[in-house]
């Protein structure tokens, strides 16, 4: 216990004066500790496993892209956030520079998306069509710092590159919703709508066709806003009266479940119908015509997965068949489905699952009198599941591989088994007459 | 086929002009596909997996530092390599930065021990004591750009803190090697020394203990440049003549195995001992009075591990028992090993492993004719293992999970075959009088 010392601003010495240093992580960014550090693996290996399973395939680019990329995509509010790193050397000429393109030429990523369809323009020829791909790596974003949003945080997308047909939404839903099945969560939701019925519906109500982006983003708030909210908004858009009318009138019944005025595609029914058959009871799928999903760069469906009462969503994504063309010079079809990790993380936290703890030995050296090659001999083999260390293995006879750490025996043997079950070690050892290790539980009142 | 383009260079319309934009990714790194996507977290896991049956616990810190601890750390050559970011908002005036330090006060780490200081000095009341910890992450360094080496790569360590004895360096080197193992290399070797040797050696000789630094820097390059390159290098920097002949004398002895002059201190004989017996003749552990490794802020016992003929090491790491108190105010003992994560994919990659291929089932959907619900259906039984699909599988009635992507089926089968049996497919399946899904394996000779 010496070794503690409990201040936070901490000091360095540098040319023999004391300095503040402040250890925190740097502003609106996060340190996981092992609890959070190893759940984060843990669902990041299941959604990786699970989209394998349905043909997905793993491809990583680097954390920096070019700023032109950054800022020329369809990206929107988040390439006002981009983190930018300074040129290098005697590109950067600070006498000279008078905006930021003089001091920077590459930037942090804000999504998955951009470089995904970098690497797919540059790599046509190597990749099949169509391409199934999968990515979970971390994005940076310069927001505000907020509870609960952090700076750097982790996507994790699929996309289906090449596919035109309503196979690839098939396939983006059962595998996302699978890789929700697999981490335990059941009940959600599917909501999905087509951007194309989302302009039928605004043709319908009046608006004309250079309108509807605008029309789309005020819908997107009736969430938050309500039915009155949308029209109010419109109304100080300087849209129609007229159009306004028809339009609330629609969406006072879609919110009712009325949909008989919204006529649905015959690609979007083989979707729901085919994923609801897929779900077998444990999820539901649902049409949903005022669902808009922010970005411009949709073309087709878009889908979105509601948890419960939990606000906002926990996955979401839709088809651009216009974005890739803006890199190759020809239009792909491609679609996507984002889930959101940080908010099942978050979820998974609040949950608590009480799973069964893990068996966790220590084997206590005590490097004054054990024989250290028996100390080690025995570590290995219960390691390694070739002794038995529970009652349950031994009366099975099904020994298992296990987490066995090796820690030098300290003065006060109380004071270190009481540290070890605040740790979650299930078991300790100690040597016997240099002879036999002698394994016991841990339990709350040891110590 | 059709929307395949190969330009490498490609156009954006901004403005209704055409753009060239560069699709590479940013100068001196790397975007992996999926086979190099798929290895790296195999091996990964691999290592991950391994560390935490020693007892390792995962943390993450954020891409991003202060740069006061960044530039602060004894990172040496690696902190003129900082990527550093653009300050945001208010905080840049370009006006009146005259200094880099106007413009920036984050950068990407570059290495994983200066997070790892600062994280454990901000939790040391959350953290236990010791404290065995693993990190895999990436690192950025702008290096000059050369063949192997990029300016992202993954990094990964595992240290101890807070265990002084040498229990902490046979635990880092039995779980290191036996990552290595379990990556399927054998026959490497640990070269292993005592910065304390090297002090006694030195002072032996005749340096001051102000030139020891100096004088090992030089050392370090022996592998390069001889014991003659070291004497010169070593006249050059005005060392008296008389230490640097006794030194070429025991310098020519050790290449020569000839240790006579050197006393390996009890702990050391333990490590190589321990380690050794726990290798169970599957690697080896030397003793190497010449192996300095490079970074100054060793104070004990260092490491290195030599795979074959390869050249540099495939990991390495040392005890630092002064580092942490610089931030803490107090020193805490700590060491810690670093694999070679680039190396080893390097050796995987050249190695080319002909492991079984896995079973890769790709369902044809001919969305004009079959039914949606059986071709689901189908593909879920197969990816789940309720049905079998190989021979092997139906003699045995062991049936395992598998990776099974549904596509549509294209008007040419015998083209889509080929492009399937590329990809690493190993067998397809059509749906029969839209009842049976009838699985044939794919040949090289089909289609």
């Amino acid at each position: 216990m010496r070794f503690r010392v409990y201040i936070y601003i901490t000091f360095e010495l540098k040319d023999g004066k004391a300095m503040k240093v402040n250890t925190n992580p740097v502003r609106g960014m996060k340190d996981f500790l092992p609890a959070e550090a190893e759940l984060r693996e843990k669902v990041r290996r299941t959604i990786i496993d699970t989209y394998s399973s349905f043909g997905y395939r793993k491809i990583e680019t680097p954390a920096l892209e070019h700023l032109e990329l950054l800022g020329g995509s369809d990206g929107g509010e988040n390439e006002k956030l981009i983190y930018k790193v300074l040129k290098r050397g005697e590109k950067l000429d600070l006498t000279s520079a008078t905006e930021e393109k003089d001091l920077s030429e590459e930037g942090l990523r804000f999504d998955l998306t951009v470089p995904l369809t970098r690497i797919y323009a540059n790599n046509q020829n190597d990749l099949p069509l169509p391409f199934k791909v999968i990515q979970t790596d971390n994005v940076w974003r310069a927001e505000r710092p907020q509870k609960g949003r952090y700076r750097q945080f982790m996507q994790c997308d699929i996309d289906i590159i090449g596919e035109e047909s309503y196979v690839a939404e098939i396939d983006l839903l059962t595998a996302s919703s699978h890789a929700l099945l697999n981490l335990g969560f059941s009940d959600f939701v599917i909501k999905i709508n087509d951007r194309m019925i989302l302009h039928d519906l605004a043709e319908k109500w009046g608006f004309e066709r250079k309108d509807h982006e605008s029309v789309f983003i005020t819908i997107d708030k009736l969430d938050k806003i309500g039915t009155d909210g949308v029209a109010i908004e419109l109304g100080y858009k300087r849209f129609s009266n007229d159009a306004i009318n028809k339009m609330t009138a629609d969406l006072t019944d879609f919110q009712a479940g009325r949909f008989e005025n919204v006529k649905i595609s015959d690609d979007l029914g083989i979707v729901i119908e085919t994923v609801s058959i897929a779900s077998q009871g444990r999820f539901k799928i649902e049409f949903d015509p005022t669902l808009v999903r922010g970005m411009g760069y949709y073309t087709g469906m878009i889908y979105e997965i509601k948890y419960r009462d939990y606000p906002g969503s926990v996955g979401g994504g839709g088809r651009y068949d216009k974005m890739i063309g803006k890199r190759t010079g020809t239009d792909v079809p491609a679609c996507g489905f984002s889930i959101g990790f940080e908010r099942i993380i978050d979820l998974m936290l609040e949950r608590n699952d009480q799973t069964e703890k893990p068996v966790r030995l220590a084997v206590l050296f005590n490097t004054e009198k054990d024989d250290t090659k028996t100390i080690y001999y025995y570590s290995d083999a219960y390691r390694n599941g070739t002794i038995a260390l529970t009652h349950k293995e031994k009366s099975s006879g099904k020994i298992f591989k296990k987490d066995v750490s090796v820690f030098r025996q300290e003065k006060k043997l109380g004071k270190q088994l009481k540290k070890l079950l605040d740790q979650g070690f299930t078991h300790y050892a100690t040597l016997l007459n240099n002879d036999v290790l002698v394994v016991e539980e841990l339990k709350a009142d040891k110590g």
